[in-house]
């Protein structure tokens, strides 16, 4: 029984993994759409979408059966739990790369607008913000997870940047400014994965540590 | 032990509801403030963040206890499993109304813009929403959770008008888009409470039907 858990627990993880991975390529995907206003490139990852819905039904439906089959307790329980939440912010992630492909639909069918700021840059940073805190929860790294606390800082940063560049936009260009909420928009739907992939690091080190760190922001410095 | 599990889920619901009736009253009172450009109103919604932590920390670690020492099965577990979930978003929306109040902050020390919205016939919408949600799990009433997601179809409709009302407003009154983007996102954040309360009407769902109807739009007609 308990090495039949042991095996439960590695496919649950490398689940987890798959559906990261695939999340983390539609951020990838979103970004390079809009960066290149491509709306095909756009409508692809809208339509994919149902991908990782149906992944994400699967792992929790895993989990349910874990704890009903095994009874897990202690860090093996922590283990179960930290995954149903991760896999909730997962297909979080993969909504807000689907709005920024809806934004790029927009975007690309009218005149482009000069905005001065580098979206690529900040997507780099969420993108590795996500892949560090699925980093941390396999290899059981506190510090890692950490780490990611961190970078959420400097993603907050950008996105206030952001808003400064576009605001000037707007001012100087008022007849643009439907296209310009939606460059807005697009900062702040990476800001929000960022924000995801801090929740997936607080999940990751209190499975590790045992104790809630959320709403601790001490635990991060 | 049956009756001693008994008499610790409902403690746990009621623990539950106390937590959404404060993220409720906390919703009204940013948007109140927001409404009546009430700068120290806002500053209490800010300041009393932590009381919503500290019991969705409290929910979290109650339900981990009784699943290591219940271990639950069938609607025990998935009970247990969607308060967990719905304590999660009742905790996000109580950062969503401090996000309002901190637009509000913003707001109140600069000149009053012309925005024709009604923000609290808005924020009625999606404050009932969320009471209903909690209230199909109390009343385990599966009809009552879906009424919830037609209604977040309801608070899109309305946060398009908004965004279209402010972009004219921007055309406008290029001087006054800083002011505007806040208006902007003081929708955007009551779309979301919206959205947080669907999920919780989800959740609610499948743990009356025992299985997963998120990313079943049809479930909701």
């Amino acid at each position: 029984m308990a090495w039949h858990f042991e095996q439960e627990r590695e496919k649950l993880k490398n689940n987890l993994l798959a559906l990261s991975a695939l999340v983390e390529y539609k951020v990838q995907r979103a970004v390079e759409a809009f960066t290149a206003r491509d709306d095909d490139g756009a409508g692809g990852v809208i339509a994919e979408d149902i991908d990782i819905d149906l992944m994400e039904v699967d792992i929790e439906e895993e989990c349910l059966k874990l704890l009903a089959l095994h009874q897990p307790v202690a860090s093996d329980l922590r283990f179960i739990i930290a995954v149903l939440k991760i896999n909730n912010d997962l297909e979080r992630i993969g909504d807000e790369a689907v709005n920024i492909a809806e934004r790029t639909c927009f975007l690309a069918r009218h005149a482009p607008v000069d905005v001065r700021f580098d979206f690529t840059a900040m997507a780099l940073k969420t993108q590795n913000m996500l892949r560090r805190s699925l980093d941390a929860l396999v290899a059981h790294d506190a510090d890692l997870a950490r780490a990611v606390g961190a970078a959420d800082d400097e993603v907050d940063i950008l996105n206030r940047r952001a808003y400064q560049v576009i605001q000037q936009a707007m001012r100087r260009d008022p007849e643009r400014v439907e296209q310009l909420v939606h460059h807005l928009s697009t900062s702040r739907h990476l800001e929000r994965i960022a924000d995801y992939a801090t929740n997936i690091a607080e999940e990751v080190l209190y499975m590790i540590e045992g104790e809630i760190v959320r709403h601790k922001p001490e635990v991060f410095q």
